[in-house]
């Protein structure tokens, strides 16, 4: 694993930052971090990210060792690198808190600093703000289709790397999710931690009996066992059958689960099994490549299933592994900027998102309005750090996690589905809409 | 970003510990890594990642601090967090030097330790080696379709997470690509380093000529000029109309980049107006969300573009951003251990793979054999680690390259492709196939 380092950055900040500082532009610039649109399997995102941005903000700084380093490279001005060596992050920062439900186009965070300031952190701000709002937007269909059911995170070992793994799981505790088998990210975030049994473990044993007895010797109170290691139905017999032995030597089995196979047969089959032999305390719980979709079949035929283990693709969002999203110049040294690459054009100046909702607090359309101008309802975006330090202390994730049960509440009801919706309306305010219209006319 | 921690694991890992500790299960285990399936849209792997999962191994220890935080979880009894505090990893590792192009079910890497230690370091392992092996796969397909241009990796803002970024540098050059934009990838392994400008660049100046000037003179010999902000072809002529003023004040445009648009016909335009301007000796660069599939379908029509930028679909290896892989149990104390989960049954017994090759070095055929068996062809897992430690120094990543590139030629025709081709054929050897067959007959 990696430290925070400045160098984690496009070779391209390098160099423009040297021509920034050649031509001593440094005077305010505001880009905004935003998603272009929405994957086709996504009614709506949520913002996350943001407590990672600050704190990279807060810290950011080039090394000594960096700094000596970039002179080796021979790319750079020893005036320059001096520079950057005192560079630190200065500016203000507005963003939609986290767990706000947000859509297209809207600016989920604004930086306002010195250009060079702004610019230079682009990278991993794109790097830290994608990847948990991609995952905290994938997380809450799981939540949708689970129906109340306990979801876990099992997503560390085939996630991108270290943070990833670490991240996926804030961003799906955030989204509604119970817990994460991820011990760093429990110690980390106060996060619940779940945990069951490997194949290994079974297959380290002569027997499987032998080895779900000495599990459950071990933790007592944790016991859920994996049973499909050689026969799930089998397995399940031999625990039945065994049911009265562990009792009587003060050993609970809290649960079993199923790892493979066909769930809804099996955890029928398996919750009949379990019940007729006393354990009808006992949880089923299923993993297993599992998705929304998986756990919405599996729901509707009434699989008898506890709780499930959401692993691969979560932590990779593998239906859409990368959020279509950019952080554009809209402002420098007071005039407003847009770029006009077809099919990728931006709208110009500092915006905020405005939201109308309906009397019961249903979510009913966005204007995305200028800074400073009127708009209709509650602004999303507030100001969270100034002068380069945070407002106020990091929000607890327990605040987060409750904001996206609140506003998951308020969604219309079409898009609070794992079904293809309707596009939530967003609309361009007239403040904005003359801006864009005038730049156009005059072909800026 | 995170340093490296034991506690990056999941929880169950240490359940299973306490478990083993308190039935005093130390015995050798050994364990598999390996692929089960190839996504359908990859014909083979490249194996990659050893080098860090051997850093992580020589490194393992939980911190005190981390034996701390274990104790207030009420989850583990003291004698165990003072076991674990003392844990280090002491065994051997066997593996396909990274590089190796290789198949379904072949084991990748194979570790032989006492039954927890092999145990522990089973999610670290599985992240480390899948993010990589995932990602050289992908990138080589890249190199497959550019027939020799540049293909520079541009992944880091959309990686998922700061390590995946910098881990996707490192597995697409391996794999055959010339560089990054990821300056920290240049710091920690070498690999060249590319960049251009953004759009925010021009953006940010009053006229796009300005911005041109200005970042030529920052960087005289580095120039790669973006000429899509506005208008691509309007950008080309005017570079075109001051090539001579360029040239008289001793600036040189290398090149330009294009990143929207119709990349096939801009590319030809551009390239006209840059030639009759007097700009032949000046490349053209071209990105915005390219893979192996957008630079056949370019460099098919003959689009006059001499380098690429992968970014998202690389480093997140979009159509297939996980594999389906496992680190498998295959022998305790010295017995051959399986599973039989349907559709997840493992081969059992510590396993070698033996490659055969045509007199031109082609490869014909693998066999998978049991360790100690005789097996046609050359074997391809080599011991690395003994008693925890390395047996060589980290091999040169130019030397890892080089693997690659030489394998590459070796391919059958049919399998070094963007198009999927049949399987390569991986056949079970007669050991093996007694042993597993003698366990199916056993009930084991």
């Amino acid at each position: 694993m990696i430290r925070e380092a400045a160098l984690l950055t496009d070779l391209y900040q390098l160099t423009m930052l040297q021509a920034y500082h050649r031509e001593d532009m440094h005077a305010e610039a505001s880009f905004e971090f935003f998603v272009r649109t929405l994957p086709t399997t996504r009614n709506f995102l949520i913002a996350a990210g943001l407590e990672q941005l600050l704190d990279f903000l807060e810290g950011f700084q080039f090394s000594a060792e960096e700094c000596e380093w970039l002179r080796t490279t021979g790319l750079f001005a020893g005036d320059f690198i001096d520079y950057l060596g005192h560079l630190r992050f200065t500016g203000a920062v507005h963003a939609m808190p986290e767990g706000t439900f947000c859509f297209p186009n809207e600016p989920i965070v604004r930086v306002t600093a010195p250009l060079p300031e702004a610019q230079i952190i682009e990278t991993r701000l794109i790097n830290l703000l994608q990847y948990q709002t991609m995952i905290a937007s994938k997380a809450v269909r799981a939540v949708l289709a689970a129906d109340g059911r306990t979801l876990v995170d099992f997503g560390l070992r085939r996630a991108h790397g270290a943070e990833a793994g670490l991240l996926a799981a804030r961003a799906s505790y955030l989204a509604g999710f119970s817990g994460t088998s991820n011990v760093l990210a429990g110690k980390c975030y106060g996060i619940p931690l779940f945990g069951t049994m490997a194949h290994s473990y079974v297959m380290a044993h002569d027997t499987e009996i032998e080895a779900f007895i000495r599990f459950a010797e071990a933790l007592p109170e944790q016991t859920v066992l994996l049973i499909d290691t050689y026969d799930t139905l089998e397995a399940a017999k031999l625990l039945a059958q065994q049911a009265q032995s562990f009792a009587s030597r003060g050993l609970r089995i809290r649960g079993v689960r199923l790892d493979s196979g066909d769930l809804a047969a099996l955890s029928v089959s398996t919750r009949e099994i379990l019940d007729r032999g006393g354990l009808k305390g006992s949880e089923i719980f299923a993993s297993g490549d599992l998705d929304e979709y998986a756990i919405r079949r599996l729901l509707a035929v009434d699989a008898p299933i506890d709780g499930f283990g959401v692993g691969t693709q979560l932590a990779t969002s593998a239906d859409a592994p990368a959020l279509n999203c950019a952080y554009k110049l809209e402002e420098y040294a007071g005039c407003p900027r847009r770029k006009r690459s077809p099919g990728r054009a931006t709208l110009p100046g500092r915006k905020q998102v405005f939201r109308t909702c309906d009397g019961q607090g249903v979510m009913l359309h966005d204007v995305l309005e200028l800074c400073g101008a009127e708009g209709p309802g509650e602004p999303l975006l507030c100001e969270v750090m100034r002068g380069g330090r945070r407002l106020e202390a990091p929000e607890p994730l327990a605040a987060v996690r409750a904001r996206v049960a609140e506003q998951r509440e308020r969604l219309p009801r079409a898009l609070a589905s794992i079904d293809t919706a309707g596009a939530f309306p967003v609309r361009i305010g007239p403040a904005l809409s003359d801006l864009a219209q005038a730049m156009e006319q005059s072909g800026r």
